[in-house]
């Protein structure tokens, strides 16, 4: 498996070092990985921090921008930051009406980002967590107690985002946080495993003819292995396992997401399929996001991630968002 | 390798019934393989028409819309789109102030696209055609007479979208466009294959440890094999190439291009390596895009493209533009 690297010690920081120099409008603290808009904590404003290994791009740093969070802290590859960078995020985008704190449900990222709130607590910033656990394949996990987070986490950040802009409390933006993630429901397919650069092999290996149902954003086993089959077909698996865990009905937000090795002609197939189920369960894509936004590395294969949208969602959705990988409406 | 699709023989047509599914701005012509805006020819606006085969999305079809392309027209993958689909095209988004044909230089793509600019002229639609040809990888390639059309087309599209939009006429239109072509330059490098779903194997053989320079879009060869080394390498050798051809300098306007199959990560620690590269030079990225934007398939690989900006330029590239692939500042 050949990287565009240049080293494996380096992937992090140098991946960091191009963000800088693509988007003036982040400030990338690289030595200490941290990217927050160059513009600084709005006084009176929420602020929006969220973070966790990275491998998984656009998420998080490339949702840091108007509308959406003030700050990421990644990790090394699928590895969670450290206290120290959330502290330090934290601290930096108070405007001194709180932070959120929008943590996937992993161990390490759990553990990590409680630590940070608590030491911020102690120094007078209101942090509160929301905890993002959309994933139904799998009740517990290699890296999980419970559910994991996977494609609901970009619709929290997207719409709290939203939220904390027009200055709502901070009470009110983790309300919203907690109920997009509660309307919210993910399930993935791997075609191919995915290679972590520092170990240079796939995470597991697959068959000629075999995928994974229900596989995690690290390559973690999901529900069952099973033989390939046409697009339809995953699709429906994907789909039956969401509507069986919350029944699919009136508008929804969907993303059909790409792991980051399938290609965009391949992911619009996989939507065609995901917008016949919903209209035969009388439901409706209301608002659509196709391509590659929760990825793992170089994986090959597909998530679906829906959200049963209320008024409110859908207007805080469509609300102005500018960051290098959503950008509209401004 | 496994593919996301129902049928080899229908992937065309179920990737532009999602299209269709997701965006409603656009009207698919899923039959005849069209992709228009849905709000139709405004009077006025000179109408723009692109197209080419499949496999390299969001080319074509994810850049129809406000500020971009008027309609797109998609082959098969990696084949041509036929005379009948351009001329519907090119009759449909004629609103009386002629057309401007974007034709990346393939023999089947010119061809063709002549052919319908030949007819469609003869029924009283006026036309100018625009050759792409920034890559400066091989003089004649594989399926090409002369440099290959790549990532410049996205920014000739871009461009003369938004010059389009203010009504200009289509003489300027066309100017504007040849402009941005013979100002980009582009080189691409491939560390994996891709594969075409009908053919089922990849499309040629790399080694383990073996990449090619100066690939096309459609995994034809480029200049050399080569052993595959670090990102800084690789992007210096793409970059040099492009400075022998046309000297960098002053503000750029830059793409890091991922073939399909390359993670974003890796992606942008091509661009710091870029960034770096044209610092050296005197010359700043002024404006960047990384990410997907015309690919190939599922190929491993990137490609830059630059384009040598002027005041006129910018502010063109800088003009609303809502597309499904690209949407900013309306």
């Amino acid at each position: 498996m050949k990287k565009l690297i240049n080293n494996v010690d380096s992937v992090v920081t140098d991946a960091l070092t191009g963000l800088a120099a693509a988007h003036p409008a982040l400030r990338v603290d690289v030595e200490n990985k941290i990217v927050f808009r160059a513009a600084g904590p709005r006084p009176g404003k929420v602020g929006l921090v969220s973070g966790g290994g990275s491998g998984h791009e656009p998420l998080h740093g490339g949702f840091v921008g108007y509308g959406m969070l003030d700050a990421a802290c990644p990790g090394e590859v699928f590895t969670s930051p450290v206290p120290d960078q959330m502290i330090e995020a934290t601290k930096g985008v108070d405007g001194g009406a709180g932070v959120l704190h929008i943590v996937k449900n992993y161990t390490g990222d759990v553990l990590n980002f409680e630590m940070a709130a608590e030491l911020c607590g102690d120094e007078g910033v209101e942090v509160v967590s929301v905890l993002v656990n959309d994933d139904v394949a799998v009740r517990d996990s290699l890296y999980t107690a419970g559910r994991r987070g996977t494609g609901a986490t970009l619709f929290v950040e997207k719409i709290a985002g939203a939220l904390a802009e027009t200055g709502a409390p901070l009470g009110e933006v983790a309300r919203v946080a907690r109920e997009v993630n509660e309307r919210s429901r993910s399930f993935g397919v791997a075609l191919s495993a995915c290679t972590v650069p520092a170990a240079g092999k796939p995470t597991f290996e697959l068959g000629e003819s075999e995928i994974e149902l229900g596989i995690g954003i690290h390559g973690e086993p999901g529900r069952t292995r099973a033989a390939h089959g046409p697009a339809r077909e995953l699709v429906r698996v994907a789909m039956d396992a969401i509507h069986e865990d919350l029944p699919l009905s009136g508008e929804v937000l969907v993303l059909v997401n790409g792991m980051g090795g399938t290609p965009l002609l391949e992911l619009y197939i996989a939507f065609a399929e995901v917008a016949a189920y919903l209209r035969e369960k009388g439901a409706s894509p209301a608002r659509v996001l196709v391509g590659n936004y929760v990825t793992s590395l170089d994986m090959q294969g597909f998530s679906v991630t829906t959200c049963a949208l209320t008024e409110e969602l859908t207007r805080l959705w469509d609300a102005p968002v500018e960051t290098p990988a959503l950008r509209w409406g401004r």
